[in-house]
C-alpha cells in the first residue's frame, strides 16, 4: 500500500530542479479530484517544506514555507494560510512588505537580503532572505506562495521560475 | 521587537500541562482580532507541533499535527486542513477511521495503537498512536484536531482534556 506521506518523502542531496520537479508531479497527482484550496495549499506547503529541506544548497535552510490568501471580505488584505514553520503574522496589507509587494504588482519578488527590502515585515528574526510568488486566477491575485530562508541569498531566478509553475498549477486546479 | 515566531518557540523538557498551557495562552492572543478559521488553524497547527515536540515524553514523537474540516458542500465529508507533517489524505468520510469516528460521535478518540482501531486510515505507516478531538460550534462538528505519534501510547486523558480546551477556544473565536 502506498501511503500519502510518501509523496513528501525526498532523498537528501537533490538539485533544485529535481526537488521542484517532484513537487510539481506530486502536487498534480494530489490535486486531481480535490479542488478545495485549503486542502491543496495545506499539502503543497508540506511538499515544498520537505522538498527544499532535501536540496543540496542554501535553500535547505528554509525556516518558513506557506501561503497567504486574499481576504474575501477585504481585497486589500492578505490573510495567513497553511504553512510549515513558526507562528506568523495573521494579516498583511496589500502593498506592505515583500508579500504585499508581490500581491500589489502581481510579480514575483526574490529578496536576497530582507533587511535591505523597504518596509519588510519581520515575523521571525531568523529570516534572512525570501521569495514571494503571486497566484493569479482570472487576472487577479488570489493568494501568494511565501518562503523564508535563514541564510542570505536563499533564492534565485531558478526558484522563481519553478515556483511560478506551481502557482500556475494551483490557479488551474483550486477553487478559491 | 517581539516577533510572531517567538509564540511557537518553546524550551525543551516541558510537562504536557506546561506545553498545553502555553499553547492556549498563545492561541488566545493570536486569535484576538482575527476570526478567519484558516488563519487561526494554520497558526494553531504550528503552536501544537512546536509545543508537543518540546515535551519530555513519548508525545514528543508526534509526526503529524493538524486539522480536518467539514466540507461545506457535503457535511458527510472531512477535508484536509492546515497541518505540520508529511502529506496527508485529502478527504475522509464522516464515520470512517479515527477522524471520521470522532466527527460522527462528537467525542474525543484516544487511540493507543492505531493498528487495533477498526477501519483505521493510514496516511503514514510511521503513525502508531493518535488522538482526534472534535471542534463543536452551535451543536455541530465544524472541524477536528488530529495528532499522530510515531510511538505507541502517545496520548492519554490529559491530552484529551487539554485539547478539548483548545477545541472550545477555536469554536468560540473562529468563523467557519
Amino acid at each position: 500500500m502506498v501511503h500519502h506521506a510518501e509523496a513528501s518523502t525526498f532523498e537528501q542531496g537533490l538539485s533544485k530542479a529535481q526537488a521542484y520537479a517532484r513537487v510539481l508531479e506530486e502536487a498534480e497527482a494530489l490535486f486531481a479530484g480535490q479542488r478545495n484550496w485549503v486542502s491543496n495549499l495545506s499539502n503543497a506547503s508540506s511538499l515544498l517544506h520537505h522538498a527544499l529541506k532535501s536540496v543540496d544548497g542554501p535553500v535547505s535552510a528554509i525556516n518558513w514555507c506557506g501561503f497567504y490568501f486574499i481576504n474575501p471580505l477585504n481585497h486589500q488584505e492578505l490573510i495567513l494560510g497553511p504553512f510549515h514553520g513558526h507562528v506568523a503574522c495573521q494579516s498583511i496589507k496589500v502593498g506592505q512588505g515583500v508579500c504585499g509587494a508581490a500581491a500589489a504588482t502581481m510579480m514575483t519578488e526574490v529578496v536576497p537580503n530582507v533587511d535591505e527590502f523597504p518596509g519588510h515585515i519581520a515575523c521571525d528574526s531568523n529570516s534572512k532572505s525570501e521569495i514571494v510568488v503571486p497566484i493569479i486566477q482570472n487576472s487577479k491575485v488570489v493568494a501568494i506562495i511565501d518562503i523564508d530562508c535563514s541564510e542570505l541569498n536563499g533564492f534565485n531566478s531558478e526558484d522563481a521560475q519553478l515556483l511560478e509553475k506551481l502557482a500556475n498549477l494551483i490557479a488551474e486546479t483550486c477553487d478559491f
